[in-house]
């Protein structure tokens, strides 16, 4: 079975020029079918501020109004996603295409259901078209998601970027044996997060349930896991949790995930 | 050779709500290859004047700045491309994928030379990618552009929305017998800018000439027609300038271009 790279970049990549152009330069050169997916980073809460435009939070939780949903929209499909595209294809190695879920219509999501809280517009992933992005594949195409998606009905959805990449994971290993990389500005998962290089090099499902007893895996984090240890148990053949600069250099201290 | 339509909105559709979608329902439903090219209205502008960008004129003529780039990359590639997407797909007829020129290295452009004045960021096209395009359409997509180009080397362009739509109709001519359509609020090319059924309904390049020098074509209608008479010169088999309703209903009074 032929391999596949898919690479999700982290918002604090996205935020930090020098690290995200190292990261594409990288990304570019890696001679394999390969995917990226992208968060958001802080520019969009930026310029939400200078529209005018207020996040709405409920207890704690951040809701995405139908304003909120412009400006990511603006954002993570428009000015981030096209500068990444431009980028790889400056290097000459790697022709990217942009998508969001709507596009081709290769993600589908529902809103996310209400129990306590109206997320607003944030998309829940239904389906991921693994057929239309491995034909893209084989064309010669590298696909660049941003998170984004889309219900069929002419909605589009702000969606967990962490998902959007296991979830494609997932659906693309009837295709490939799939690697997949969260990446980010840390070195891996940490035993003490003002130690960076307290990195847990493996971690298996009894570790993880150990970690989280301890309060060591804690908040942000515990989604990310949850999407890591989906991929493992559907058939994703790896999972790493690294730094940004870990793609084309293996050998650098990361987290492996295993079930 | 089979038939591709190729269709032009302008913004003062994009801005239109109703107006949009009755035209996405029209073309969703053609029954036939096709390709959309949307321009970008005047919500760059707010955009940009919420977010303290300035419009900067130099001789009457816009300037396209670093962050004036930025609002029409998040304005035109995302927010509009990406609704203008997801309306389609809501159809269930149409399977559209937006593109910028950097998407899939579609539209490559180099930036305006200096002559007398320095536009900025916009970009003039030099090469369209016909067998990229045609293996879309012959996968089953419709292909919807926003007026965004690149230079291969990382850059993203301001580009005019009409040049895009004609070099796009020239450069499938190899594939497919084209028809250009010009769709915008009015219903054709008028003799009285004040009387909106005036519509002149052949246009041919002498009369062309004639009509400009009457002064009857004159400003934003110049370049217009330039595209379309370029179109016509390299093989697109008909261009017509008309109201967004008339893509479905070609009864209605507009007009057509020859040479």
């Amino acid at each position: 079975m032929e391999k596949l790279l898919v690479a999700k970049i982290g918002g604090n990549i996205v935020d930090n020029e020098t690290a995200l152009t190292r990261f594409l330069n990288d990304f570019a050169a890696i001679d394999q079918p390969k995917i990226l997916i992208h968060g958001g980073g802080k520019i969009a809460t930026r310029v939400a501020e200078k529209l005018g435009v207020k996040t709405e939070m409920i207890n704690g939780r951040r809701i995405t109004s139908k304003e909120n949903l412009e400006v990511v929209v603006q954002l993570y499909a428009g000015l981030i996603n096209k500068n990444i595209v431009a980028n790889l294809q400056a290097t000459g190695t790697c022709n990217a295409l942009g998508f969001t879920g709507a596009d081709a219509n290769v993600i589908k999501a529902v809103k996310r259901p209400v129990k306590n809280i109206d997320y607003g517009f944030v998309g829940d992933v239904t389906e991921v078209n693994a057929d239309r992005i491995h034909q893209f594949i084989a064309n010669g195409l590298t696909p660049v998601f941003c998170a984004i998606t889309h219900d069929e009905k002419g909605q589009l959805f702000n969606t967990n970027a962490d998902t959007i990449a296991s979830k494609i994971a997932v659906a693309l290993s009837d295709y490939y044996e799939v690697s997949l990389y969260y990446c980010f500005e840390l070195k891996g998962v940490l035993t003490d997060i003002n130690n960076k290089d307290s990195v847990i090099e493996q971690i298996n499902s009894k570790k993880y349930s150990e970690l989280k007893e301890q309060g060591i895996i804690a908040d942000g984090m515990l989604p990310k896991m949850e999407n890591c240890f989906d991929a493992l148990n559907k058939n994703v053949s790896a999972v790493h949790i690294a730094n940004s600069d870990f793609v084309n250099n293996q050998e650098t201290v990361h987290t492996t995930l295993t079930l």
